[in-house]
């Protein structure tokens, strides 16, 4: 049987309450559609920091190296900061796995609460596709003049041609799988004039590879309105490390999916892992409650399984969520309903 | 009476058809409000770029200097690129003058169309305060192994505490002038991590000066989302350049009124003049035909006297905007009518 090994982190918070119905949803399709997932656990998060100072063990990386994915729940807990534990484990596994697309489908799912007026599912049904290991979140910069009237902070903003040119080819590649074939570009050349002019003509270079695939490009400021006043226009939106990120943070706040929405965290040429996360964080507030909505963290299995080649049971998945959805299975709260977040997953689990 | 010495500049496009009306209607309120207004027009464009090789000449920030304040219409024409047009006259007036405030509102007009379900004018009622001359917007950048393999773009983002201080410094200021006293910072320090946590720190010691005031803070990603699904959230949302550039589209698109926002070019000191514009572009699709919506102009010449401390006559204005798209007023074809740009412009004038 076909067989893949898997490193689960459920991390902090709702994370751990998550992944397991991740797991049971992916262990039903593994079933159905016969093969293997071979799971090793790490309990790397804000807990481990409180104990040895540190998110992860310092061979972290080399134990992680030996799956083929890593199925991650949530990073983040009050009283940590950011700097600490985003930066000692969910960024370093980003780029030291070279992870350098990040992919957020932005749908509307049946019965999913958008907060635009008269859209359905036939109106937002895109992917927004990041650069995820370089551009503005970059290590080169500083400060100068601390303390005084003249202080000020500086950070580079970097684009490579390797980096931007892998990123793009990934997005016209996906579009050449859809039915639209139309990429989008963030740019904001007008006004950022060193690196954004670069983006514009390395966009217009790899576009003249695909002649069948559509292409636009808005500057960020009026896209962001576009997301809001036209989702149907977008396919494929092709962004750097900033514009992608909030890029696709507002495309699931417009399809009312922000909280159920999946990432993947991509190496395409599968020479490290890749990382499956939902878009939600660790959520404090509702932390040990298991009320947490777990179909985010069951999304992200699906975009893993098409990530390892298992396309049928990606589908599958998908699938259940949607009819899950549209005929009014167990909800948790969030969606109106009053089940818990091990409802769900049974419910799903079922039907896959 | 009180005198004060405008520039106008119609600019491109639409700009040559909304500035008349602007002036229309500021004429009206000079009148009822007892004030005199000196009108030097300046037909600086696409157009003088194509006669004379520049957008402005070159003693044009000297003439301008006279003025108390810039009456803009909109800049940009096709086949003439960004970095000639706009770095040729509207930028280098931000920066020349010293605007270092870029003040949007975001309000949901009554009869106006807004995107979003179930929300009304008091859902969305807020202000973008935007850094307007440094952050992601620098003139520190370049490219490195040019053609090769190894090609690279660098652009430097640069904060400086001056800059940071003088605009978080205005926002404070403009909340302690409304009901709610809230300022909402956008930040991204988890991501970008020199520039940003600075912005943090100095937000934070600006907020202790104003203890009436509430404050928070989101990452520029979901505070991008927050606008979608809470608009009504918000009061003063004040971020960098690049934020504060992509709020102040994304604030207006959510309340609908994209065509018809304006905004302010402001040096709070008054040490130069500041400078008014609507939101949107020249239009070229429907320039010429006297068919575009000239209430974003008139609003922004609102915008302009209040700036000048015509505060009464500046209220005028918004209620008569208001009154005008509540009881169904001329409109154009963007707001559904068939009026003409001059028929809105009349309407207005008559009832400010
Ligand atoms: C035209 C462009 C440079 C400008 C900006 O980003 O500043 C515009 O988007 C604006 O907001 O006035
Ligand atoms: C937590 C943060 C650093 C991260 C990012 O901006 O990359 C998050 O917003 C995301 O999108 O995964």
């Amino acid at each position: 049987a076909r067989k893949y090994r898997i490193a689960v982190i459920p991390g902090d918070g709702i994370g751990k309450e998550t992944t397991p119905e991740g797991l049971r949803v992916l262990d039903a399709a593994a079933r159905r559609f016969g093969f293997e997932l071979e799971l090793t656990h790490y309990d790397w998060s804000c807990d481990t920091y409180a104990k040895t100072g540190k998110m992860m063990p310092d061979d972290g990386m080399e134990r992680l190296k030996e799956s083929d994915s890593i199925f991650l729940g949530a990073v983040g807990w009050p009283g940590v900061p950011d700097h600490v534990s985003l930066w000692g484990l969910l960024i370093p596994i980003r780029r030291g796995f070279d992870q350098y697309v990040n992919l957020r489908p932005c749908k509307l799912m049946p019965g999913a609460r958008t907060p635009l007026a008269n859209r359905g599912p036939e109106d937002i049904d895109f992917y927004v596709v990041r650069e995820n290991t370089e551009g503005e979140y970059s290590s080169v910069g500083g400060r100068m003049f601390e303390g005084t009237e003249r202080e000020f902070v500086s950070q580079q903003s970097i684009l490579t041609r390797t980096g931007t040119d892998r990123v793009l080819r990934y997005a016209f590649e996906l579009a050449m799988t859809r039915s639209r074939k139309k990429v989008t570009s963030a740019t904001k050349s007008n006004g950022i004039t060193f690196t954004m002019p670069y983006w514009d003509e390395r966009f217009a270079a790899m576009a003249k590879h695909y002649p069948e695939v559509t292409t636009d490009q808005f500057h960020i400021d009026i896209l962001c309105a576009h997301f809001v006043q036209h989702p149907d226009w977008f396919d494929v939106v092709v962004g750097s490390n900033l514009f992608g990120d909030i890029l696709s943070d507002l495309g699931p706040a417009v399809a009312g999916s922000i909280g159920i929405a999946p990432s993947a965290n991509i190496n395409p040429e599968k020479a490290h892992p890749s990382m499956f996360e939902p878009v939600h964080g660790s959520a404090p507030d509702i932390a040990g409650k298991w009320i947490c909505n777990p179909i985010g963290q069951i999304w992200s299995g699906a975009m893993m399984l098409e990530h390892l080649g298992e396309k049928a049971a990606a589908d599958a998945i998908v699938t259940a969520i949607e009819k899950h959805l549209a005929e009014g299975g167990p909800r948790t709260r969030d969606m109106g309903g009053n089940a818990g977040t091990v409802d769900v997953g049974k419910a799903l689990a079922e039907v896959v």
